[in-house]
């Protein structure tokens, strides 16, 4: 059902439609992948992005557990599973178009594999980047080197 | 300079760098193309993802309005250059790898092409996808159609 997203452009709030349609009318890239936000429920703060293909977001829909596709390792990355820092999924949102997701999560510690708790830590700031922000915990200790 | 991100994962807070050797160690995808997350400044809510280019990262950064690159019209989109609805620049951060930009703005009116503040209301619901909020202004009236 290609058009549902199209559909929804349109409908009043409280609308609703099968899951299979949304998800079935999901916009992957040509590597099967989806962007995915993680935003932490209480804080808005946004904590990362990553990519899903449909079995990772198939077993975060099942478990509430995030899971993301490793671009780098070709597996799914079941967040936290080497660091113990997982991501428990509050709300999935998908955008107008059904090429993006918005998760709502609460994230176990730091989101980030430096060890602090958002990914977005470079800030532009003048004719710099500024680092804003310090490891809640060491990564050493987060990876057990 | 591409390691400038390898750097600031062990840098102190408060540490800082050229920006020029930020700018040059992004990682563009094989489109050329990054992706870029626009937060509302004030309220935290995620309105949108969408994609930018060297030319429009550079574009926004020396104007403060936001500036992405449309891959469907393959040209540059300045936010709201249709709708009037434009996003002024409040901070850019890049992520830990520098692959992704969170853009903080201040919207002006919606950010979504349905009229809708944000362009992630289609909320997955048990076994649903709902469609979460009225539009702001009606898409018609934003587009002059």
């Amino acid at each position: 059902m290609p058009g549902l997203f199209k559909t929804t452009e349109r409908s009043d709030k409280g609308a609703s439609f099968p899951l299979a349609d949304a998800l079935s009318s999901l916009k992957y890239n040509s590597d099967g992948l989806i962007p995915a936000i993680a935003q932490q429920h209480d804080t808005g703060e946004v904590l990362m992005m990553a990519w899903m293909n449909k079995q990772s977001l198939q077993e975060t829909l099942e478990t509430g557990r995030v899971c993301f596709w490793s671009r780098s390792r070709q597996k799914l990355w079941r967040k936290g599973e080497s660091s113990g820092q997982i991501q428990r999924l509050k709300a999935i949102r998908v955008d107008c178009d059904g090429d993006t997701l918005l998760l709502s999560v609460d994230q176990t510690g730091p989101a980030c594999h430096t060890g602090r708790k958002s990914c977005f830590y470079n800030l532009i700031k003048d004719n710099e980047i500024l680092v804003e922000s310090e490891p809640l915990i060491d990564p050493d200790t987060l990876y057990g080197k």
